[in-house]
């Protein structure tokens, strides 16, 4: 059971960032972690990275060429807040995807408020740190046992 | 390690409401999720439900006065929209509290796309319907970790 | 055929109020003109008044357990204007539901223009003193006519 | 006892609109309703229906030159939204006016939740179908008695 | 030198409208002093009145296809506020137009504040009665000066 | 087969207008090319102008009682940015409707760029002068041909 | 002379409140202060304090079935900024009525600094502390002196 | 009869202002027509300009003292748009205010179309440049004639 | 122990103000009220008075200066609702500032409702009449005795 | 004469996305009507598509250095609500550029309302499916033969 | 070649401001720094600095009726954010002006973010402390040397 | 010392834009200019441009792995108004970065006016056409004598 795992823009320099909201870990801890959890429940998962919204959007549309994964786990970064260009691409992934963030996004900017990928995602999981990459893989799971 | 659920308000009458947002499952039914959940994690579970905004403060301060609760999970209902109040009475809470929400309220009224709690909470988990409460319940077990 | 009056918060102290929106009557007299109606137009009527949200809350979700009620009016007084919790309630109540108002809501303070139940009532009758109950009778005789 | 009643734009096609909102009636036979009421409750109802925001206009000055009517039935249709001229005409006017609809205004569009001729009529009914006329001349049967 | 006097909706019945801003002339006697105040200052007056959106455009049409008119006070009444319609009519029109108000808009309903005509008037007299009239007239006296 | 062209408001004076957004040509000019388009694609053009608001309603009406027109090309002028009244006649006709603007509304005074009519047309064709109206009778054209 | 003072939501809680906005002091401290202060300038002091919004309505009302306050000094926690019903309840009381609160409202989150019960309460104290209520008693004093 | 003219900021460099919205007259050559006019109308005319809030809000304290004038012409230039110290001291003032200003205000910077002293003064006129003022004076004329 | 106590724009008009908002007083009589109550709480008082923005601002100035003052209380009067030069001066000064209104300014014009100082000010005392600076006194002195 | 179509975002996935919207033909079978089509009009279509917002603005770039392109016929997808650097492209191309969209954007989610691209294309054509293209390319030949 | 600079509100007392935005220079500090940067570049500095709207609005124009200054560097501190009548004045001065700011306008306070006076200066400098005076200089020098 | 400097979107093509407001220079002259005035400051400049987003994160992402940059020239083109992921990533790079404009944006569109990497730049200079870079490598080069 395939699981994608999508890190958007400034994520590949997570170590870089303000540590009050993200944390002290680097990206290649959290993969670590996602891997591990992957393995406890039975997903194989395959982590991209990209700053380019355009990037992003073609991943998520390879998503819907063949049956490769079960699932998407997208932290949409900056993007979270205006690409609507991303909505519509979940939109148009016909299997379940989740939204992750770090941080607390309601507590922080103003602008950092509103998703707009939210209405199109099947759920959102914020605020947990790391953590919240290893909430949303057990909330894939129980979707996914429910799908099937 | 008990662990604190509330219930807010026209959840005791889950099973009466739009079956679209809501899904199918009584409250009685997530209550015994919530409990096995609890058991394999290693929780006691203490449920509370109320439909009264005052209700719902008074039981958060209780978890203030003694060491009885590690942490909580909230469903706020409808007050999660409009209530300082009790926004407040988390804010005073010096235990994990996660706000949880069974449907995604990003895609429905305009209304419910504001949680004015959201900020003073550990984190947010929504719609996943009644297995939000399931992964809350991992999300706690993960940020308790964290703190001892 | 059971009827449910229910007058919001502080209507109790009709009276006391500003008689340039409220009139002169008592809610002890406007009660007395209800339950003369009632009987003119075969309903029993069942009055209850509460100043706290979540007692009107509860009441609502009484008319759901049995085959009490045949229909509700409702003053849900100032919380017309936000609890988005009484809203849920009537949302998921299955007999109709008429919204009343004794002063035009719409000719006083900005924050009344605005009836956060509306939507979801079947229908509002504003306006119109002690007379928007007695109107609101009318209504829910006509409406339940209908449907049998 | 005379009374006016007054249809606004479209509403000479009731029953070509969308049924979900304006119910199956044509408006012909609404107007058989609202004679037969009128007799029931002694009134000689004197009808008019217009597409043209002036000829509302001049329709309801009639109202002030003679003594012909006592009260009016205005149902203004889109022009409920936006049309001061409309409202400012109502105003001038020195018996009772109530505004009627067929539809619940408030859980359609946007647009029609705002009434800007609310403020100036005495009463509102708002989304009994065809019974909205039936009630308010009820209504406007109990204001007459108080003014006389 | 013929001037064109447009008075909108509503100012037909201006004495039975609220004295408090309207004061307590009526539009024959307020037409009356134009005259006359026309003669004075050598205009012919020509006055015009309609409650119709569409008559007050084509009635400002005509001021384009002959050299029949030399300027035009226009009380466009409540259209003032949202007739685009009439707006349009005027920036076509090819002589001046003075905007008149007989109440000073800015001090009433805030939906009077806004004057959707004003930015393409050549100026506005507002809040003087029935001698808004007169002051546009001695206005336009003086722009019909410098242009010729 | 029959095609009705709405002029609305001001469009009668189009020569006389601002001809940085409405170009150089008459509406007698325009309405030749618009005859002439008819014939080539096999279309009856019938035109009509009005200034009035309900004019525009009661024709939009006519198309209902008959199966005289296949569509309805409309320019409604002024009218677009708040007539919600013609909104609703579009809304119950029951061939296509294509909204039409000799200007590019998009980039001249803000309250252009809004068209409340726009939801309940088929299509848009804004900003070609008076090839709009030719480019509408071609996409006319192709919505019949997808119809029957 | 006695003198209703009432203490919102949370206030109950207040030694576990962020001490930068409401100091050190317990609400027993703060009472105890309220007592002394009382009897130094001749006040009787009755303390009520309430999580519930229906509560403190209620409270409200006793106020004006007898005779026996003077006066009340309310201060209404987060009810402050939404609370209509509680605004509602201020305005039947026919005694004075002074907000007080504790942090200044007006340099904290956006939504404090809006208090929807301020314009029907006769005066505002805001920004002291605990010595909000000690100078709003000086206050009531001053005011109860200019009506007897 | 004394006549106070106040000219607000920036009026007196008005010959190095945009001549598009000012026109080519300097303040002296206006002053010299306003004096003219005076003379003509029976108006002994005593002109004040200043840059400084404060200073014409002094000035216009001085109309109450004493019976010196009998009205003011106020141009307060671009204090009109912000300034409600200027707007509290003009609703003090005893004798008729009327608000001119030479441009257009309705036709250029979106904040110019908002006069907060407009509420508070008799009339306003506007958009006829150096003319504003001498209709101004016929208005005020009027105006007086009417009061005495 | 020296008290400064601003008093901004057109209060030295006070009588000649708005009765029903800001009582019968003058500034005169107000000004004795604050000696005398200086008197009883040991402080002696400074009053200034000023219509001048730049005035005041530079009047706050002097109490960095010197060790002159321990306390200000400032009424700014309409600049309240914009002088953010002010309140850059309040931020400034290194002793208290307390923020008073003769007149309850939330049930006032809507312009009222918002002070751009209180943010910066220690807290604020509207709505009690000349009582506001009698209170403030007592403010400042409570405020004072717990920072020495 | 050349032409160049441009397809944004997630239009590569047409086939895959909601039908309701977007009609059931792939990007394939609208590109062979796009040719075909151009075949008819003596155009040779380019077609090219991007997910990359930076990708289509140096596309656009291109056609400004040789002379290679007529006229650009530009779908932008969700970009068209936001990328105001796909804006800035457009504006500096110096051919006719024509915004073109499959579905009525005005009758969808609110964000879609707003091009943000429409002021600086020639014009918009929008709702007729994949029409839209084939309607563009008849505008597109009559713009350019304006032209030459 | 003569430099006016210009120090508003508040900067007289720049050591007594908050360090984090505004640094720990005094203004005599950074006048010294402006001289010597002046020397160095070739101008003669002549420094104002005022409190008053008004003085800075009489010093502006100052440089309108000689030729004594080549450019004005303007530091209006608050007044930036809402005097219209300041930036009517900059509009009329004839040589550049260039806005400065200690602080980073965009990250302190919301009403910060907007420059009322930024759409009438040649450009802006903000963010760099005391060199932000040093910078615009070195601007000026550019500017002039374009021009002459 | 070397310097950074970055060009976003449609700067490639300057020459192309429209010359009002930004100028006639091509990017390779003002290249040129950077590159000229570097040498006379001691910075080896480093030039980019890019018209993607995710291009340019990824450039300022480079200057924080090594030493090789001393600061960043950022002219972010239109991305500057939406894009939140260019912010992120100029808030995670550890060197100053200045935000330059060639035109005054905040005289041209709305949209423009709101920068939203502003609150995380050091300082922004806008408006001097190519000269902005030049007083931006000054501004650097106080800005990191500062620093060491």
């Amino acid at each position: 059971m395939n699981l994608l795992i999508i890190h958007g823009p400034n994520l590949n320099m997570l170590s870089y960032r303000n540590q009050t909201y993200y944390g002290e870990d680097s990206l290649e801890e959290i993969n670590t972690s996602i891997k591990n959890k992957g393995k406890e429940l039975g997903f194989q998962t395959f982590i991209f990275q990209s700053n380019s919204e355009g990037g992003i959007i073609t991943k998520l549309h390879e998503t819907v060429f063949n049956d490769k994964y079960r699932g998407v786990i997208l932290n949409a970064g900056a993007y979270t807040h205006y690409s609507y260009a991303i909505r519509d691409a979940i939109e148009l992934v016909n299997i379940p995807v989740i939204e992750v963030h770090l941080s607390n996004i309601y507590n922080r900017d103003e602008f950092r408020e509103k998703s707009v990928i939210a209405p199109v995602c099947n759920g959102q999981i914020t605020g947990f740190g790391p953590n919240s990459y290893i909430i949303a893989m057990e909330a894939m799971k129980l979707i996914i046992k429910e799908m099937y």
